[in-house]
């Protein structure tokens, strides 16, 4: 993970939800397969602010497919507990993308954890590799440093 | 829940899985919307003892669409209990299907929960109701009693 | 279900969620256990709302034990839909509490599902029924229609 | 995830399981967060070989905290595949435990995903770092290489 740099240079995408019972395990904390889960919302959310939904991506033909996923856990979250997500595009070109996320407990205002998705952009119907257009391209370029 | 009943006269297909650390809640319990998630298990294993995986229902054109389910929790799984998910047709005919389950703790023998699910045969294409043929039908009529 | 009664008479508590990506399955709609977590978020926020959060439950020494759940599916949920959860309290005495629930697509205002959850005040360490004591009744009380 | 090495020169366990209906998404394949479980699920087999169970562990007052994870993603896991989990000790000591782990899809034998997760000895009392005692840890030495 040690290309994984979220930075204050960067424009990011906040999220909020809280902590699910269903979420928690029975060390009295949220799950640590949470947190990729909530990666996903992150992007969903910055995919909306960039001014094309994930759900649009898949209607125009593409698939963003998940190639690497990391998670460092600094501190739990707990039941009820309100997180703030904080979603950038740390790298992209019209081939791969690579989000970074910080998940911060909103009342401390503490980071809890730190993590990364890596992605293709894939041809929804033949699964194979197939370029962004420049078009598409740039909803996500706006958010590089 | 009035007209389910789990009966000894008919047939039953057992399955077992282990209770995930990740179904636990921070009640120190299984959390009750995994047993959801381990009846579909249980019907799965009954398509497969019926000659007719879930997965070649789909690849034939149907969608099996759940309508209604329920469950009775009368006890707690806790985490790395053994579960047996005991499954039956409990009524069927070529548009509707309902199984029944019970989920036992396998090390006691206990009924921990029982519950059902109701299902229409879909097409997969259109999404409307679709009858069973005779043939498709047949694998789960074996199991009436 | 014959006795889940959704009723305009009774005051309601609404929560709002999107589908998540994860919470989808191959047949390209929100995968039906979700809804029973949904009704946990749902019960979550008229616990709030009723000025007992669940959690502060769980500190007083209780926990809800779920006894009986039931759903039926009108229709299906899509990913990145918003989910309008309305929920009630049906019944309830010191010793039992009944939520009943709707399930709507905010876009359309249409009813997708509707639900109960049945549930045993339990005290949280011998994991015996206790009764709710008056004053914390009477936070759900209110809800009675 | 460089430091990663799954090594053939080291004892793996296995582990096999299918993917669940509810495991799928609407791309049709399993969700990339369940990889995660699964991991979980191979240690769990881990430390059932190894002659002290997970939940022996918690019984004896430990608590193993997830401090990081990765996976990378080679290939998909469809409905009903079957998966072998092969788990490995990649490295650790009485404070800190790091294993690795190999997703392979039964039938063709391909690796389709490939990971770590790391862990500290925790107690379960005070949620404070508490060295795991050389008994205990004898267990996970037997896997190193």
């Amino acid at each position: 993970m040690a290309r994984t740099r979220f930075s204050d240079a960067r424009p990011a995408v906040d999220s909020r939800l809280r902590v699910r019972y269903k979420d928690t395990d029975q060390m009295g904390i949220a799950h640590h397969s949470n947190h990729v889960v909530w990666f996903e919302i992150g992007r969903t959310d910055l995919c909306r602010v960039a001014g094309l939904e994930y759900r649009r991506i898949e209607e125009l033909g593409w698939v963003l497919v998940v190639t690497e996923i990391g998670c460092r856990y600094r501190g739990p979250f707990r039941y009820d507990d309100e997180v703030l997500i904080r979603t950038q595009v740390e790298e992209g070109n019209p081939r791969l993308i690579r989000f970074c996320y910080q998940l911060i407990e909103a009342g401390s205002g503490e980071v809890r954890a730190e993590g990364f998705s890596s992605h293709v952009w894939v041809d929804k119907a033949t699964r194979r590799p197939r370029a962004a257009t420049p078009e598409v391209f740039a909803k996500f370029a706006q958010f590089l440093g």
